[in-house]
């Protein structure tokens, strides 16, 4: 009898635009830890899935170990702990706490002022029958954004990266957010210099070639997605 | 010239009914670290709080070195790296991850369905002058919190703590928000034993008597909000 050995795998549970999948798949990429991506729509709540995160949200990284690990934050923290070789969230306490505070920012502030007024209204919420998206939900978000790019102008003006000298899970979470407002063709870039200046440095990261492959059937990237020069 | 000692102080911001300001006084409470509270009316966006904190939110904890934290996830990771003798964030990557993944469970997913549909609803909506309560958001929370308690029933059949074996910020985050809930008597302990049971556990803790001695001016809590034999 010959045994064979198992190729055991890391799969990646996502979602096209979810922010915080593409999160978890560009620190995936920036540690070198391949995955495999399955396509989950959420929303359907299917029962093999619920089991695997009864809050039935992606992302849902299954680690070849075979431990589940749900949401972003939960899934960053552990990669940080478990593969440190490459680190993204920094290297002493107030420097991390600097890091998770942006990183807060854009997945809980940004993600409410902007994601879901356009993301949301735009995609998923045909899927729930929800109705048309909500023009006063896109208004906002439209506007809200233009705060938020200057707050990475602010930022980046003082600094390398979002969070200090580093590329960290600051810089990832924003640019993952911004990436599927970008694929709406929702990021007025020409009126933010510096935030321009600073996604172009993040998209041109090897980590990031993946996510600007990304096509969703029916539904095309805007034309300067993938542009470097954009 | 005699030199004084400088007694230099922690100092949290911090609003009575938000539960992640509650589950930050549990955190240094159990750490056994000493701290000033200061009430913070964050709606009014105070320029001298907007500069401590440019998200507007609490909690924001100002360490004795002069550093500033804010909110509750950062403030709980930085306070495990830096105060590690009383753990409350597990000791391996695994039981960390179950750990964060509740603590979100109750920050981000019982927030959304419960504590706001409740707490926002009936006490800061109308500092906001956003209106009365909505009774469908009211509605909604008083459903919503029966999946939860039972939720929280199946853990503790299962497990000593929310997380595992020990007391962890899985514990503190579900009770800082049950405690807020119950100061307005909003709790349907008598349907859900397993969470009563819990949550009494939790309550007789020395760590949670300062948050069963708030008192908000014009809002006293509901009868039993004190007793630890509800």
């Amino acid at each position: 009898v010959q045994h064979q050995t198992e190729k055991t795998t890391r799969i990646l549970y996502h979602y096209w635009l979810s922010p915080q999948s593409r999160s978890v798949r560009l620190v995936l990429a920036e540690k070198n830890l391949s995955f495999d991506l399955i396509l989950e729509y959420f929303w359907e709540r299917k029962h093999e899935f619920m089991i695997l995160n009864p809050a039935g949200e992606v992302p849902v990284l299954k680690e070849s170990s075979g431990i589940i690990l749900s949401g972003y934050n939960v899934i960053s923290e552990y990669l940080e702990e478990v593969y440190p070789d490459k680190n993204l969230i920094g290297h002493h306490p107030a420097a991390r706490a600097e890091i998770r505070r942006l990183r807060e920012w854009f997945d809980q502030k940004f993600n409410k002022e902007v994601t879901l007024n356009l993301v949301f209204e735009k995609t998923i919420k045909r899927h729930l029958n929800q109705g048309s998206p909500s023009s006063s939900a896109i208004r906002a978000g439209k506007t809200n954004i233009h705060y938020h790019l200057d707050y990475i102008g602010y930022l980046t003006q003082r600094r390398n990266w979002l969070a200090g000298s580093e590329f960290s899970l600051a810089d990832i979470t924003a640019a993952a957010h911004l990436s599927c407002l970008d694929y709406l063709g929702d990021v007025p870039w020409n009126e933010h210099n510096e935030a321009k200046t600073w996604y172009a440095r993040v998209k041109s990261r090897p980590s990031f070639r993946s996510i600007l492959e990304d096509q969703m059937p029916g539904l095309p990237p805007y034309k300067d997605y993938k542009n470097l020069d954009f």
